[in-house]
């Protein structure tokens, strides 16, 4: 590493930071470590770095148990993670009730990207991660993914490498910082801190990781199941600004999947607060009507106690087999001491999730839902377009399916990404979502005044992404998929 | 109020919001209602707006009653708001663990402030309301305060003025929407909805409203106990632009209290995001160390367990006096159905609540503190630099007392706003605190890092205040009581 770690920055000037990522995301072919390079290194990893993941009954997990009357599933340590009931009740217009299991873990995790300038273009280290719930196993990660568990070491294992410069003492120029919502249907109150920290320290460059530009990166989530969920909602954390470039660049690359929909993007993050359907403030008011209008209780209850839901010994599931199972795994790394058991939760199928874009007076806007989750802070955050799992809907009648589901489905030369990606593997098997930008062109209805979908310039949308709780993991991830279309 | 109302709007252009309210807080001589006017209508209402307030102890109070055991203190609509105690658990570095009474109200309310351009200068609708708990009874209010149990009529009352403008059907332009906390050290996780809604309708003005200028109402804020505290945190959710004003004005009036310190204001309104000692995402990190490392952990307990605090028929007072009372009281109107009984919460002394100030680089900064108060929805929030009862620290040796107090206390020749304004008359009896502004110069210590505090330009403070829960409301005064210098 020493030849690339003696390369000087080369960059005086001083930048905001959304150019400065800009101007590291249009070197798409790499500065620092060549795509060449970056692919012979990842085919190398694939090859060594592998976990056999076993299944095992939940009442057989080595360092788990389920409580008196299989009231809940927890750790030993009583820390970690645990599987709970949850009673939900919305007391709003069209009151709804439904009972299920989440993941309850009330810490805030970190997922930090580390970044530094080589050649005065701000680089990012990636690293190559196995996670026992992913089909494909080895996956491109952030520098840093602790769990708080992780690294105050409740559970033991190894110190985690970089996690110094996300920590106040040892810590660089913070680029972003902001805590995110994950699967609100999945987990209760689940937070993570997404940072982007700046250094400029020497880094020693571990096997397992890679220092990539913004624009290799953006440009891998093309590849299905390689860019992980933990780097997606980071990377739509980083800031993008497409004006203020200092090298006279005024738009995308040539060499874009579409330069005339790249084009539309570049000028949609440049929009003036004008240029949007709908100003802040009205945006604002139409989430803040949703939290008013659907309050959600959610209250415990015991595993045992959830209707249409059947706990065994050896898993927990769905009667009707909708949604998801808890299922146990026994995992083994190459080397004895990477061995240890836990529940997952697997999803019954591969979920849709799509962005609808489409023209308002001549600049770009994204289709956003209020998503009610009840896994969330404050009730609602801003989802994608459409959002679910095919398997609820599958004996529904067309009225009764999610708005733009039959549309998205039936796109075929209107689709600007479809690319199926991994949630994260550490707490969920084989989920996988089949993730879409569909323009829609002048399709009337996604016109229509509709109390649960606004129209926002991406430019918007970067900017809510900075604030806690307003985005959800699905609509970051997508966001991060609309800026590998520049 | 015909010959005002046939006035008609002269604005042809279309400004963004920021400059828009600019150019009505330059107006502060008014342009609908005259400063002359002003005061003869709120005299006039001073003489007929009057209410008697007695005291009733807790337990004979109509419409109230202690739950069994006096667990908690509840209206037998059992709805409304409640009184029950709090156990309170900070499990971070530096454990504390207190217990205490919160006013519980999990509802979320409406404090609506109605905009129209009249002679081309918005003018925003105020009104002259008594509250049972203010020492001066009548005070300025925003166009509509109500609880959702109000609005909804679950304790019965009239219909509420003006409060279609805020609900979605008859809404206007939303030019400002933010949920907001209130006291979180008196309130569990209360919040309102601060609106500020445009019409172009024809509204009918009734005897105790006005449309004043944002000019007038900000200069307002020099009388004591004038403008209450749902008008200042309406004020401080208000967008100010000090850039971009068509007309040339390129700097505040020549009238104002301190034409050099507010030419400072106006310039770090306008303050760019390189100007700041710390970006954004610097101050959106140091929130979130805190919320990591301060978590607190809020659980209900009987009133009656509450170590510390008594409970009697008459109140519930802390043993050492300090803190707070919790009393009952009865209240007549001018007409026989103007009269109802209800506990407030009467803090044992006036409150001290400050923003330091001082130049970094040629450019006006404020002292922010990390406030962490139970009540919060998300641990904590930016709160002003001193913020605290005095009685509290009473007896305590200098080193103990909360940094910066001694100084504000002692400030003379530098204090560039000082006024005692109060808090929440609906809620809190003779609730008031004396609100300071105190330009600290080169002061050394201001500049030290220390963990709780940050200086921010008033560009970012103002753009933190338009997302929900991130400054509390003692700040939000202040930066209302700021913009009142120019």
């Amino acid at each position: 590493m020493s030849e690339i770690l003696s390369r000087p920055s080369a960059s005086a000037e001083v930048l905001p930071d959304g150019p400065r990522v800009t101007r590291s995301g249009l070197a798409t072919e790499g500065v620092l470590t060549t795509n060449e390079e970056f692919a012979a290194w990842l085919g190398e990893r694939e090859t060594t770095d592998r976990m056999t993941v076993e299944r095992v009954p939940l009442a057989d997990l080595k360092g788990w148990h389920f409580t008196e009357g299989r009231a809940s599933l927890v750790h030993d340590s009583g820390k970690f993670f645990s599987i709970r009931g949850a009673d939900v009740t919305s007391t709003g217009p069209g009151p709804r009730a439904w009972q299920q299991p989440l993941i309850h873990q009330p810490e805030v995790g970190i997922l930090g990207l580390l970044a530094k300038e080589f050649g005065g273009v701000l680089h990012f280290l990636m690293q190559a991660k196995i996670e026992p719930g992913n089909r494909r196993q080895l996956q491109l990660s952030p520098t840093v993914q602790a769990t708080r568990s992780n690294y105050t070491k409740v559970h033991g294992g190894a110190a985690i490498p970089y996690l110094d410069h996300f920590l106040p003492e040892g810590r660089g120029r913070v680029i972003a910082d902001v805590l995110q919502s994950e699967q609100g249907a999945w987990f209760l109150g689940k937070r993570n801190r997404n940072m982007v920290v700046e250094t400029t320290d020497e880094i020693e460059v571990r096997d397992n990781f890679r220092w990539l530009t913004y624009g290799q990166i953006r440009r891998l989530l093309a590849v299905p199941n390689l860019v992980n969920m933990d780097s997606r909602t980071v990377l739509a954390c980083v800031p993008i600004a497409t004006d203020g470039l200092p090298d006279g660049s005024d738009g995308p690359l040539a060499d874009a999947p579409d330069p005339e929909f790249a084009a539309e993007l570049w000028h949609s993050l440049r929009a003036a607060d004008a240029d949007g359907r709908h100003t802040d403030a009205e945006i604002s008011a139409w989430l803040n009507d949703v939290r008013v209008d659907t309050p959600l209780a959610v209250g415990p209850i015991e595993l045992t106690g959830l209707r249409e839901w059947q706990v065994s010994d050896d898993e927990i599931a769905h009667r009707q087999g909708k949604h998801f199972r808890i299922i146990g795994v026994s995992v083994r790394g190459r080397r004895e001491v990477d061995a240890w058991q836990q529940p997952l939760l697997a999803p019954v199928d591969v979920g849709i999730v799509a962005f609808l874009t489409r023209r308002i007076d001549g600049v770009l806007h994204v289709l956003m839902r209020a998503a009610v989750e009840p896994g969330f802070l404050d009730v609602v955050e801003l989802g994608p377009t459409v959002q679910c799992s095919p398997a609820t809907y599958a004996d529904a009648p067309p009225e009764r399916r999610p708005r733009f589901y039959d549309y998205v489905l039936g796109a075929t030369d209107n689709v600007r990404y479809d690319v199926l990606l991994s949630e994260e593997g550490g707490r969920f098997y084989h989920a996988e979502c089949r993730y879409l930008v569909v323009d829609c062109g002048d399709l009337p209805e996604a016109l229509e005044p509709h109390p649960d979908f606004r129209w926002m310039t991406v430019r918007q949308l970067t900017a809510w992404v900075q604030h806690r709780n307003c985005v959800n993991v699905q609509a970051r991830t997508l966001l991060a998929c609309l800026n590998s279309l520049w």
